[in-house]
């Protein structure tokens, strides 16, 4: 692995689960491991638990961290080739990410979608930017359309708590007060695709995600159908992808409540967070003992670590 | 001490004067008890000195920081139970200090008063917020009612500098520009009420403090009267507590200068910082060899390394 | 040396050189020196290649760093000598710069220049304060008139890729959208004028740097016969020093192109970056062989130690 830009950066996703698993029970098993060494944190939005997850990481691993607020219009960066820069960028993402290689032993990057502008947003352009002009590993802090973090630890929170050998798990799309970016679901799917569960996708009509990442997945849009059954019920909103970005009319009561929850195998209830009380989900739901939101941030920390110690790793090869 | 929420949750303050003087001697004796270990330290406002030295606190010890500015319109947090969440604020305290929890073995909060809603500032929300939610120890870094890292601070400088064995300290109102909030007075109030110390307190009429928190000590509306014979002059400026948060008018000038300096045993002269010069206290004051501002303010690294090396230690226990 | 304010605070600059490359090959050679020490970055200004080099470097050297940035709106300082302090600034410099010095083993600072006032640019008052009321070594991070830092990476970066004894270096204004400082420039000259190379100066006529600083360097308004035999190209965009900060009309194109560089003697390409490519220089010499601006970047942080490591050191003595 030379770059952590995706869940498909990863060759085998389930042997990675008793790893984390590892690093969550000795933290400090590696601590010397980063010695020296120093992670660049660059957000070009803002952040809470991946920010603070991934410092943490990198310290339990020896490392420094070095964080950078990129606020876009402070600091503009131009990706495009040949660009007479007279306008209000400062500087080429070639020479800002070839920079950065030399202060850094690897960069941590997070940069939101415009939710505007599909085909700028699949280009992924600020993460591929520094995938092309960096020379050292790059981590996606969250980028337009994955964050592979958050995907690995959900993925290794259902491992850890699973009770089944296959348990069936249920993306629930829930409302929201504005558009969201398709991030955290698409990782989602993409991770649960890689691990033995059975994945069934329910969302209202016009949210589906993208399909070709979507693939063979079940999509169904009675949610009480979805929840039948489930071991684990993964709450989170989303805008379309088709027209992309708009929040089209949701027919009936999309959010996740104990009514709905009886209907499942005693699902464990799932979020990224941060989440909306009685808008996403009741508090009914989230203050019970299914509810394993916060175990899934507090996870957070130990996938970050075994990504950086991966690409620490190789990168010392 | 569970947590360090306000100068009463220091048992035996003067107990802890001479263990404040230890650090400050060999401020890294205690360099290896906070390794792995991390400070949160979350900014709802800004800060310098209380910032730098509490950092400096926990990077003597041995621990790492991580340091958060939450802006409050940015990272709204709810604090209501049952709240429907579908206004700006995107969490709730409850996930918020669970969450902060997983990746700090301490929570440094600063949150200041509104000084427009005395029931909700004396609620203290933001810090009882943290208190009830969290699962680690909190350090209040200045809350609406209380700055008890001063007030320690404060305690320890007088116990470090008196010349007698019972020093009578003047908290002396002073002019500013704004209304400030009454945190440092308060802490002030309640360390020297913990301390072998004869305190008085002179503010122009309307001015006085809490009067739970005052209780028995005496407060004059005679600024020259109270200076008489005082080994200590602390000024301080603060808004009304009743009207709240107003300035009601001042009669006479309480700019602390020399003349009135005259009238001590030869005071030192004190002030949490920054300190407005010529609307406070007078040049000729504060540049005197009887102020002690800066000493005051570098003794916020041992006073702090206390309270974080007591809170780790209960921690580990 | 007690401070690092300007080019001049090197006695013998060609005697760091070695230094630096030894650095440079080894970075954590003296990581020892730094324990238990801290290193205060004070930013009034915004930066990326200077702050996370200047981390780096006292993260090699073992010390802690302490992050500042200061907006002057919202603490704003005042610097005059009896100055009543009832507008905007909360805090004086002999404060500021005292409570620091208590918490930090140096202070790094970082002040861009007005380009409005050129009497108080040239005082350096943020820089100078900082120098006149700490009370421990002070590190210029790019100020009113210097950039150091970058002036001594300069020196080094040619003093490392020279092929000849006494190479020809071409300091050469560049078009920009916008009036830039004249720090970065200034630190060249004076570092290049303490080096064994022949500096040539090109501008426009109207763009001459101070002429007390240039003294006997030659300045010609030829831009193409200032190239001719050119071992080094560092080419910079600044404002006018009379009438101070201005932009005077330019005659003919100063870009820095191939045509431009073929004059040369197959010179390399140097720039403090970040820069604007198509408007300094074109693609093809900043992609060319010839451009060494990444590596004159990344030798900012071999630089920055040296002097920290020599301020320490003097502290320490």
């Amino acid at each position: 692995m030379n770059h952590f830009l995706d869940i498909s950066s990863v060759d085998n996703l389930q042997a990675w689960m008793p790893e984390i698993a590892s690093l969550k029970k000795e933290p400090l098993q590696y601590a010397a491991l980063g010695k020296g060494k120093t992670l660049g944190m660059l957000f070009f939005n803002s952040s809470l638990r991946t920010r603070l997850s991934t410092q943490k990481a990198a310290q339990n691993l020896g490392m420094q961290t070095m964080i950078m607020n990129v606020q876009e219009d402070a600091w503009g960066l131009s990706f495009e080739d040949g660009v007479v820069m007279n306008t209000s960028s400062a500087e080429h993402i070639k020479e800002a990410a070839a920079v950065l290689s030399g202060y850094c032993d690897a960069l941590a990057v997070r940069a939101f979608p415009s939710l505007t502008d599909k085909a700028a947003d699949m280009q992924e352009r600020i993460l591929n930017g520094f995938k092309k002009y960096a020379t050292v590993p790059i981590v996606n802090m969250e980028s337009a359309m994955g964050h592979p973090l958050q995907g690995l630890t959900d993925a290794f929170t259902i491992w850890e708590q699973q009770k089944t050998e296959r348990p069936k798990v249920v993306l629930s799309w829930a409302p929201h007060i504005k558009p969201l970016p398709q991030s955290v679901p698409n990782s989602f799917v993409l991770a649960m695709q890689a691990m033995p569960v059975d994945l069934v996708i329910c969302n209202p009509v016009g949210y589906n995600l993208n399909p070709d990442l979507v693939g063979d997945t079940p999509v169904i849009h009675d949610q009480e159908a979805a929840f039948a059954g489930a071991d684990f019920v993964y709450a989170k909103s989303w805008s379309a992808f088709e027209p992309y970005g708009t929040l089209p009319m949701v027919k009936g009561n999309w959010q996740i409540d104990q009514h709905k929850m009886k209907l499942t195998n005693q699902a464990k209830f799932m979020h990224c967070l941060p989440v909306r009380r009685n808008v996403v989900v009741s508090d009914a739901v989230l203050d019970s003992e299914a509810s394993i939101v916060i175990s899934q941030a507090h996870n957070r920390t130990y996938s970050a670590q075994l990504v950086i110690q991966k690409l620490l790793k190789h990168g010392m090869e």
